[in-house]
């Protein structure tokens, strides 16, 4: 075995859900548009979303991550925004917005159907989500790759101490373990200071959650890539143009 | 070992949170009553609840139990039943409702504070509850218990199949496993199936979701109680009333 291969003795692959596996931030990225549109006249978008992300903020230590309370938080922007002359009807506008995004289909990203099964032939897999319990619950279910991880954790925050625990149920030591996810908060920070491995892979849309934080990505036990596909030749060494070889 | 004695092979005792350690359903109650006064005008109180009702159920599959899905239907119960023209006032009034009911103190049952640590010297406990991921985690936190339990799950249901998967995780027998809890749905019927162990100790008030739900109290498995502080005596053989011997 190669020991300076990237992530060599690697046995567990961790992998997000929300905008790694399936698309999420976009039906977010559209609910946030309709809410500018409904609050128009009292406020440009760019207030609106500015009130929006604070309202998120306020109330993130009681809601969490996830719909239920994005929704919530939608409802007491517009309640903001307008002075309280927001009509009924667009509450109930956004009532109905947070209900289709929680029912909407699960869609997965380009190469997610075709990359997990393949990576579960060689290597054990874990699936490490965050948000409202039973949407996160439903979406793996539908997702049509529940059978391929042998563990599902979905949690309130992906801490390195959430790791760790992770890490002692699967038995393993943190250099055996590689995350990949489109969070450098979540899914690359905690993973590459506990010493295991980090592939990230940005989704298009970042999450008001990420924005004003920086990171820097020079660590030998981080990969950037732009598609989960192009994972396969990084662990098995041959590596594509961010591994330095093109 | 008297093997007649009640649960007499049990190593390890589950507890529900909600309702069998603190105080949760009083504040879905108070809730209601307010929003029952809100739309006053509009509708009797059993109106106001019965709809409130069925709001709740439509949304059940998409929203799970917790307090964010409570408020949505609030909202959705306070637009329906007003036919949109309660003011927004009252819209602000329930999402300040659920933040209230989110953020309030856990006040423990009667008997929780001494009978969990003394339980916890005799067997493994672990916590099995359901409800918003972030709120149950932030209870258990601030219950002053946490540390008492060996293992925590929080669940979007309780079937007999996730009871199972605890039961495989801690190397337990259904026959080594007690579960206590107020609800007739998740606590007792679900475990009795499994041939384990349960403590009904029912709360003065009943969710909405325990409705219309009636379950043969008549098994050899099943003990009902009215404090938590008489589950020791019944597990030492010293049994009370319920155990026929007094």
């Amino acid at each position: 075995m190669n020991e300076d291969r990237f992530a060599a003795e690697v046995t567990v692959i961790g992998f997000d859900g929300d905008d790694t596996l399936w698309h999420s931030e976009d039906a977010f990225a559209l609910a946030q548009e309709r809410l500018a549109d409904l609050l128009a006249a009292h406020a440009s978008d760019a207030e609106v979303l500015a009130r929006l992300q604070e309202i998120e903020r306020r109330n993130l230590e009681l809601f969490g991550y996830g719909i239920k309370g994005f929704t919530l938080c939608m409802i007491e922007t517009a309640i903001e925004v307008s002075n309280g002359t927001v009509p009924v009807a667009d509450i109930e506008h956004l009532l109905g917005t947070g209900r289709e995004m929680l029912a909407r289909p699960v869609g997965l990203l380009p190469g997610v159907a075709e990359t997990v099964p393949l990576l579960a032939d060689g290597y054990r897999l874990a699936l490490i989500t965050k948000g409202d319990l039973l949407n996160q619950e439903s979406k793996i279910a539908r997702s049509g790759l529940a059978g391929l991880f042998e563990s599902i954790d979905i949690l309130s925050e992906k801490t390195a101490d959430s790791y760790l625990q992770i890490f002692r149920r699967l038995e393993i030591e943190p250099e055996q373990f590689l995350m990949v996810g489109n969070s450098e908060v979540s899914d690359a920070l905690p993973v590459v200071a506990l010493q295991s491995w980090a592939v990230l892979v940005p989704y298009p849309l970042t999450s008001m959650h990420e924005l004003g934080f920086s990171f820097d990505r020079s660590s030998p036990r981080l990969r950037i890539l732009t598609r989960i596909d192009e994972l396969p030749a990084i662990l098995s060494g041959a590596e594509g143009p961010s591994g330095g070889t093109a």
